[in-house]
């Protein structure tokens, strides 16, 4: 606790502010990629591997991803010059001026041509060079759908009535990708291959719980394990076969006959020349909460960075723990931070407006009722839960009474999932604006 | 770890048995009972107060509750000849041989003439006591239902039918209660009433979340913070003015008018002479299974002894800990024990067979499937969850595996409840029989 600060409600209220606003820093899309990318005089240190510069031929600049145009703005910022050529892929309205690399809008989720136009351009910048030649390629949240790119005969249409007949079937997101690496150009390894015998070195904000990096962007550097038998094999399963555009069948069958090439695949060269860099992920913002914390004058713990589960049914947990912290002291002695990170769900949600942090927000001020010395916040790292213009909500023990006094019902709002308008009538909301980040949710428990 | 030891699923599996054992040990009523009661010449130590025997007149053993028959025994073995006269209602079947303490079986969950009849016996014993007696008297889960005396002029189909009311529409268990003790004889205070001006030491086995004193068995010797004012405005709140039996009406208005006492409230001399031990509860066993864990070489921790939520989701932030242990290594470092205690539910429940542990278990094994090195144990401290002859069930990584190999679809019993079926099917059950104890439920996240 800092100097002469007694623990309060407004004293744990200002310190969780700080505490969610470092997190969100330590994923700063440009900081991460600063954190990371250190260049003195010709030595280049990206992560823990360095380049040296003078022995490089061309540098390039390529990537995909929501995040691309801070991410591009602090490799500007450190190579300047030294950059030969680059283009990114960026959503709609993401793009940001830019001096060497070329942000190119395109859209998501839904894949459109100025995508797949930005996707040919990356193949060109990457396909003809050579083994002193140095590929940074700029990975984050998005970058799959942006840079669709379907292999000769197929067309954008193709694939996505493939993958809503994956998803109209149940289909898992592992046997979706293995079909979706077969299809196209630039996933499953795909750009690592066209840029061979050139070096890569990937900078990677991952917006997937466990940072697992053949599903981030659907693993565009990244070896793939799958095949054509399994990819075929997936449509067997659940009898696609004939439900799937001529063109999909077709490719597939001739992956299979050993006519095309193969995903790239571990031990393959090209996957050796490749070096990958996680810069920012949801454990890294927990991490950075919990130093923060700490600074605050807490005791802090992350208890998990895979946070799954019916979000008003993880709220009751997270208010098990408030209980648990103000009633023993435990897991650690207060005042104490818990932090838990993930990627919380809604699995039916009805008309009312609020995404899953709120909702989260609003069960939890349900099971805190009346408990005393406890704050709970839920966190969408991307500030838009929902989306709203909201990025979550704070609530303690009070808010229920609060609603009740001026005569709102917290049960009736959240069985109409509508956590923003309670939350919004009692003035609890988290409002950020939108962060240019994303690594999913956090949730604090803080108690005094 | 036990010298020598290599972290195995063997081991693993061998240390949860262990540490499930100490737990449930831990709350064995008459082990709970002998921990806090002890008689060294004449002194008797209650917990942490003291009384003389040779400057206590009689010395009188009442209580209710399904642990009843053990903690007598306890009792007995300790205090023998010492004991002036007794009797402890348990539930059918639940009795056991004793020699100076009667045992009366009576109905539960529904009240019937022989808890009443026992019940008229208590206080027979207890209300002509002097201030040199003492009053031993041992609650445990249960006692509520199977010490039910309605006040002059109601009868037990009264009590009954006003409580259905009450749960029809939807009142909390706070309200009901405030409605029962001001219809009721022992509960609310008036066993501690009746025994005034005697000293009263509780030992109270704790089967309710948090061990709120005037919840568990409704508080036969703990004040009553609520009034007839509140219990009448309960029914008002819900309309239930006419609903319910005009004795019920009639006893409540008296009671506003002031014609009747009213419960036991703080500051009593009749509160002031009471001294309460909870000898067995939920944080118990979840310590004493902590200790066992680090006994059996894992780190180890207990998160929350609050756990609340639906078991099935529940057991997704289960398995987000079990990720975060071998992926990152924290909370603690592996290999380490996390344990949670409480009271998970099954809001819904279809046809099929099996408690909110088995469910859980079942849940978790989906969620860990393929992930290695960690097992999810679910125990329902009475033994029968559900109630089955099963109290839980432990899983791993591997489950899902397995069953599909035997052609066992787990989201099929997860969706129809059938858990029980499910798991016998791997030889994944838990069967610990009865315990004659119950604080609830424990969940142990182990990883190595």
């Amino acid at each position: 606790m800092s100097q002469g600060a007694v623990p309060s409600r407004e004293w744990a209220r200002r310190a969780l502010d700080v505490i969610m606003q470092k997190a969100l820093d330590a994923v700063d899309p440009a900081e991460a990629v600063r954190r990371q990318l250190r260049l003195v005089g010709d030595q280049l240190a990206v992560g823990g591997r360095s380049y040296d510069l003078s022995r490089v031929g061309r540098l390039v600049v390529v990537g995909a991803g929501k995040a691309g145009g801070p991410m591009v703005r602090a490799v500007e910022e450190i190579l300047g010059d030294r950059i030969g050529d680059g283009l990114v892929i960026v959503k709609a309205e993401h793009a940001l001026p830019t001096e060497h690399v070329a942000l190119v809008e395109a859209g998501h989720p839904i894949p459109d041509r100025h995508g797949l136009e930005g996707a040919r351009r990356i193949e060109s910048l990457i396909s003809r060079l050579r083994a002193d030649d140095l590929v940074l390629c700029l990975i984050s949240g998005g970058g799959s759908a942006l840079a669709t790119y379907p292999v000769e005969g197929l067309a954008l249409a193709d694939l996505q009535s493939t993958t809503d007949a994956l998803l109209r079937v149940g289909a898992s997101i592992n046997e979706i990708n293995a079909v979706r690496k077969h299809l196209e150009r630039l996933k499953g390894g795909g750009l690592a291959r066209l840029a061979f015998p050139a070096q890569v070195a990937s900078l990677i904000l991952s917006d997937v719980v466990g940072d697992p990096l053949d599903v981030i962007a659907s693993g565009p550097t990244v070896p793939d394990t799958t095949t054509y038998a399994d990819a075929w094999g997936v449509l067997e399963r659940y009898g696609l076969e004939a439900a799937v555009p001529s063109s999909v069948k077709r490719t597939l069958q001739a992956g299979l006959r050993g006519e095309l090439t193969e995903t790239l695949k571990p031990g393959d060269p090209a996957a050796e020349t490749v070096h990958h860099v996680v810069v920012g992920s949801n454990a890294l913002a927990a991490d950075a909460a919990a130093a923060a914390a700490e600074d605050e004058g807490f005791n802090a713990l992350v208890l998990t960075t895979f946070l799954q589960g019916e979000a008003r049914e993880v709220a009751q947990v997270l208010a098990a723990f408030a209980e648990e912290l103000v009633q023993r002291g435990g897991p650690i002695a207060t005042p104490a931070c818990l932090i838990l990170g993930g990627d919380p769900i809604i699995k039916e949600k009805r008309a009312g407006k609020g995404g899953r942090n709120q909702e989260m927000a609003l069960a939890a001020a349900v099971a805190l009722a009346g408990i005393r010395n406890v704050l709970i916040g839920c966190l969408a790292t991307d500030g838009t839960d929902g989306p709203t213009n909201a990025a979550g909500a704070i609530v303690d023990g009070d808010a229920v009474a609060r609603a009740e006094r001026v005569g709102l019902d917290p049960l009736e709002y959240l069985a109409e999932n509508d956590a923003y308008r309670f939350l919004d009538a009692l003035d609890l909301l988290l409002k950020t604006g939108p962060t240019r980040t994303n690594v999913n949710d956090l949730a604090f428990v803080l108690a005094w």
